[in-house]
């Protein structure tokens, strides 16, 4: 979604994502629908807010499993699948004070965007899908 | 807001609903809004994801209280209200399995769709409003 | 975002806040996205609902800190940033009655919408982004 890198033919979505490890349930979708629109040619990114950064950080996506109390996929799993096909993260800094994280506590290849970053990316997407 | 059925002179809305019947107080506001669009003659779908589709199981609307300790409307008046101005229903097979449902446990109508026909929908609309 | 007042080359934001005072780490972001927007010269509203409107209330702005057990800023810094740049507060009725809000007392300058016009707001915009 980066504006050196876009394709102006490609659709584009950009997906938020507000909740984060407190709620596993909601944690899987965003990375699951990002994924199908990436393995359709879709320009995608995914910008964390609020809670949502604490699914980023190192060590929780290994562990945390979607369904309390299943032992099914983790978030990992999920996570993997959409990075592979190209989907793009991205944080603000005022979540990551908000959550006592640092760039450095996230896993590999989350980019930092302003405020402004944000709202234009938005604006530039032909969709933006908020959970 | 089938291909097969659209008008491509309308308007077009997809809402997306996360919360379900856990917070009552989250459960109208959708139905609410996408009958005033079908009214206006808005094509209109709901998409329903995480906890969503638990206000769809049949016997949850006559019960569900939009308000909570009140006597007011259940969540059925707006869900009739919706349907009958011709609002379309979507689930995802995730959020099913996540919530323990099968469609069989929903109320008659629903529609289930996978995660590309979701992106598909939501690209064909004019905007996506999500709960 | 009001039709008599746009600027029909300039873009449109229209915000959706569901979260409200219960929740405090959830009641900055929409502000602080808005004010950016509108500093990029962008026609930008919010529309509270569901729990949103209790932000407005007043007296609530002053006192709720976004980060809990945290001394730093609370919410009237970010809603009076973003009035500052013209960003339009909308409410609508049944999400003040469902929070036992009247119009008098919330904040000023609060404009209250219904279904429909909330409805014609989205398909006016760009983009609409809930959180």
């Amino acid at each position: 979604m980066a504006r050196e890198a876009r394709d102006d033919q490609a659709n584009r979505i950009l997906y938020v994502q507000t909740s984060g490890a407190e709620v596993p349930e909601r944690s899987a979708t965003v990375f699951f629908l990002a994924a199908a629109a990436a393995a359709m040619d879709v320009e995608v990114g995914i910008y964390f807010t609020q809670f949502g950064p604490t699914l980023l950080k190192k060590g929780v996506p290994e562990q945390l499993r979607i369904k309390k109390g299943s032992l099914g996929a983790t978030l990992s799993h999920f996570i993997d699948q959409a990075r592979d096909l190209g989907v793009r993260l991205y944080v603000c800094q005022p979540s990551l004070d908000l959550n006592d994280l640092k760039m450095e506590d996230l896993i590999e290849g989350v980019e930092m965007i302003g405020g402004a970053a944000f709202n234009s990316l938005a604006l530039d997407a032909d969709q933006v899908i908020c959970f």
